[in-house]
């Protein structure tokens, strides 16, 4: 028995059914921890956090954007990681098939809404991957930046689990470069006193 | 020593550091649990819930609405409680000096922001509290709907817990009647299937 037969509005069934499939989010953890250490930050959080980074440092984006815009790329932008699980930044052996595993997965939930919604949030998530709109180079700012600070303040946590070095980082925030000049700045100066404190390696 | 003193910009120092601070919102855990039961639901993955409910929902609102305003409201709308604590929706006791609390705790959280900010972030928040815009009014519908199918999902989980009764969840979910009928029709179904599955006292 499915928990929504009674409602006789099948859109909204469609649209409920998805919303309770993506509470799958909240068990999806990724490599970086909170900044207090306790635990992994599963993609729920991280979507939120996101969120939040986009809303406040929408400022430095040296393009003309629509920060509502990132805002909703944010919160989707994870959501095919229900199936296809989170992929680490490092990690080049599961990029290979990164592309693959998500497609399918978009495939499989963003069909449990009704389609014209279906076709608005994997847009969305298209949109995100493809880098090829101001917002979503601006979302990819955000995106990097936040767990740069949480391996910062977790004492390189992610870096030294994945034998991760500088240029690496560097060269896995370059999209910030250009998009924000001025948190590329921090970014620098980040990466610069992580070497200096010795939790990652130069 | 302060984490971020290698930056020379004061108003991206300030940012960052709120964007520190509000990382506890991963820790402060709802009465709500998960639709798999597992564990109980933190501040910052119901708040990211809600804003995809705002996007996904927001064709039912009877008001004319700007859907990103409501997703900005969605993830702004519970921060104080990082410093007020999350307030059982069925406790009444706890409800008499929520305000008192809420407004000390949103005084000292948004003052990390630069002024302009920190008042917009605050705007937002006692904007959900009023009620008094279409906005504000579909932010409650969605804020409230979400943790009433969870509780549906979860044998009645929070209801059983506070020992509440049907009504007492049809007067917390008053404000979606107006806001969005169709989905009030749902909350009747839910109720009415809760009630009939016994998982929720008549």
């Amino acid at each position: 028995m499915n928990n929504f037969d009674f409602l006789d509005n099948d859109r909204l069934k469609k649209q409920i059914e998805f919303l309770v499939e993506i509470d799958k989010m909240k068990n999806i953890f990724r490599r970086t921890v909170l900044i207090d250490g306790s635990r992994r930050e599963n993609d729920a959080e991280h979507s939120w956090h996101f969120a939040m980074l986009a809303l406040i440092l929408n400022e430095y984006c040296s393009e003309d954007i629509d920060v509502s815009h990132v805002i909703k790329i944010a919160i989707c932008h994870d959501l095919v990681e229900i199936y296809a699980g989170d992929t680490f930044a490092y990690d080049s052996e599961g990029h290979k098939d990164k592309e693959k595993r998500e497609k399918e997965a978009a495939d499989k939930l963003f069909s449990i809404l009704p389609d014209d919604e279906g076709k608005e949030i994997k847009e969305l998530w298209l949109e995100f991957e493809n880098k090829e709109t101001p917002e979503s180079r601006f979302a990819n700012v955000c995106d990097r930046f936040q767990p740069l600070v949480h391996n910062y303040l977790t004492n390189g946590h992610t870096w030294k689990e994945g034998d991760v070095h500088a240029p690496q980082v560097l060269e896995r925030m370059s999209v910030i470069k250009d998009s924000a000049p001025e948190i590329w700045n921090a970014v620098i100066g980040i990466v610069e006193e992580s070497v200096k404190r010795g939790i990652l390696k130069p």
